[in-house]
């Protein structure tokens, strides 16, 4: 084991919602902090992002998924290499890929564990366009413990959070929002409390033709149907016990628009039903599977979510009251760009050899170190 | 870069006839030989096999091949178990993985390059299962240098032959046929001649119900219908320039179905003449592509195909007379092991960041190293 340095790394992240890279520049020190120097978002060429689309839905070939592994890697670097332009080489390259699937479930063949998931994004590719080590695939380790793969940016927020001595609810509000649950006394836990902006995200685009509601101003404009509202929370997901993760498989485009059948038909009340419902979903599993655990005294807020002012006045009305709400930014961390951040710091534990995962977030059986190592 | 030392590596390959895994224990010194502890063939469970082979039929989703690349990778971890029960750890496992898909072309989109290949068996569950590091995913770089990420066993063959000072054919015939020119004068270089045991295997498999044709003797039994023949040799990869490489997306199960449409009617005759494709197909590889080039003394044959009378006798009467014909147990190296043994010594090579691809033989911009690291 060498002695522990600060080390310059560009973390790489695609995530649920697929619409680009997120790549950061970020230095990570001997005490496991992590400043963000610079990040940019990378929009992923049009085609490739519509291929991409097609691998989700299920109607892509094996041929398409091993052509599109190497193509989304081309992008990686690319969105690399934009920052190496500027700021030189860093130490090494941590990339979490872009998530193609995800079964985190006990099926078995011929007596054979099925549990798995598939993120892409070539890190061979990365390595070489690049000339930097490139350190990948941290999901996949953890599976093979047992674990359900997810979520991995708890260690994060323990690392992050556990020092400053409250209960937190740390919840990120990406394609997928999930939680996790740091506090003074207890073992940190986290899961997947359910859609976050996918769902919002597939309905702007179909009816108002853009990527997504700034601001949260079409969910401002609308009105919530508490009907529909309560009918989309009765899905089985809300009801499981953690630790649970869910994904675009589950809260397909399919799953969307067979709930819309039975919505509302002003399109901007859809979208504020479907804001509310994040925010309900995860007000409601806090209720059922935090709250019983841990006298949760403040949540904060990252990801695009933080930044929907429809979201964050739900979360405000659906949450108890005297808790309080803040976003990562009160805390010097990126709402846009934690998730980098967080895979900045778990590659940096995999170059050390020092385990990254937490068994009370994904299930594992132990304690691991996840990423591979890719040498250029 | 630490000092050389022999290392004690269990190497693991599964060949597009994909029946079986293949596992060996090697020891591989610092002049780079290798030798053969204890080898074993580690039969897939059925259902398994099964869909493996829907995945390479098209027929299987995304999400049947995230599932499967965990399940290969238990497969794998089993293999190697076995042989650890009776020899202990190995310094560490370099797996070439089972290959579903490769894509050696230049087809782009938004103008990023879609060469690719895809090969599963995840490391991380070979690592975790066995606690053992497991260096695999030895392809990627080299395409990722725009090489076709294969022949990689050119690079084991330019080792272990160069140092006897003759012109020689290395000749592999598993489910593809594969050949390294070694001469004592010129660069290595290698590719793939087309067909090896695959074509053969399924039409054993339909006909006959056996897994193949053991000693070559459904084909001695049989004639060749030399018309046939001809039509199969006309087909335009038998023409083009090296380098190339093909495989079971080329030669499918649709195109031996197809070929078979013009096919002689009697069972033992399909069987014999495609036994004489694979010969002769390489024996016009050598007049085309190789002796131009090389005054070849010696051809050295491998894999499945070295113990198929048939083939041998076919492969002798194509040959020019001159030529002498030899198996690579003459040398020491297991005809049944030998890519076992060669991705032993890529393994070593990748542990201690030796380039391991052959430019001249994949095709490759620049000389990499090529594996990723997964640590247990």
């Amino acid at each position: 084991m060498h002695e522990l340095e600060s080390k310059k790394i560009i973390a790489l992240m695609s995530g649920t919602s697929c619409d680009s890279i997120d790549a950061g520049l970020c230095v990570v020190n001997p005490d496991l902090s992590c400043k963000l120097i610079h990040a940019i978002n990378y929009k992923y060429p049009v085609h490739i992002q519509a291929k991409l689309f097609q691998l989700f839905s299920g109607k892509a070939s094996i041929k398409d998924l091993c052509q599109m592994n190497f193509a989304v890697g081309k992008c990686f670097a690319d969105a690399c290499n934009l920052i190496i332009s500027e700021h030189g080489k860093p130490d090494f390259i941590s990339s979490h890929g872009q998530t193609i699937y995800h079964f985190p479930f006990d099926e078995k063949l011929d007596g054979v564990s099925l549990k798995s998931t598939l993120q892409i994004g070539e890190s061979s590719v990365i390595a070489q366009e690049t000339g930097c080590m490139t350190i990948s695939n941290f999901r996949e380790a953890d599976i093979a413990n047992g674990g359900e793969g997810a979520p991995l940016v708890c260690f994060a927020d323990e690392k992050w959070f556990k020092p400053l001595k409250k209960n937190f609810c740390i919840q990120n509000i990406g394609g997928i929002s999930n939680v996790t649950v740091v506090s003074k006394d207890n073992a940190t836990f986290g899961f997947d409390t359910g859609p976050g902006n996918m769902m919002i995200d597939y309905c702007v685009k179909k009816f108002f033709n853009k990527p997504f509601d700034e601001n949260g101003e079409i969910a401002n404009s609308g009105m919530i149907s508490e009907s529909w509202l309560d009918c989309l929370l009765q899905d089985e997901y809300y009801f499981k016990n953690p630790p649970k993760t869910t994904g675009r498989e589950y809260f397909s485009n399919d799953y969307i628009e067979n709930a819309l059948r039975f919505g509302p038909k002003e399109p901007k009340d859809v979208i504020a039903t479907l804001t509310a419902l994040t925010a309900k979903s995860i007000a409601q599993a806090y209720e059922r599977f935090v709250y019983p655990q841990v006298d949760i005294s403040e949540v904060v807020v990252g990801g695009g979510g933080a930044y929907n002012l429809a979201m964050m006045k739900f979360l405000r009305h659906y949450l108890p009251k005297h808790i309080d709400l803040k976003t990562h930014e009160a805390y010097g961390i990126s709402n846009n760009f934690k998730e980098v951040m967080a895979f900045a710091l778990l590659g940096y534990c995999a170059y050390y050899n020092i385990p990254n995962n937490l068994p009370d977030c994904t299930d594992a059986r132990r304690r691991a170190v996840l990423g591979k190592v890719t040498n250029c």
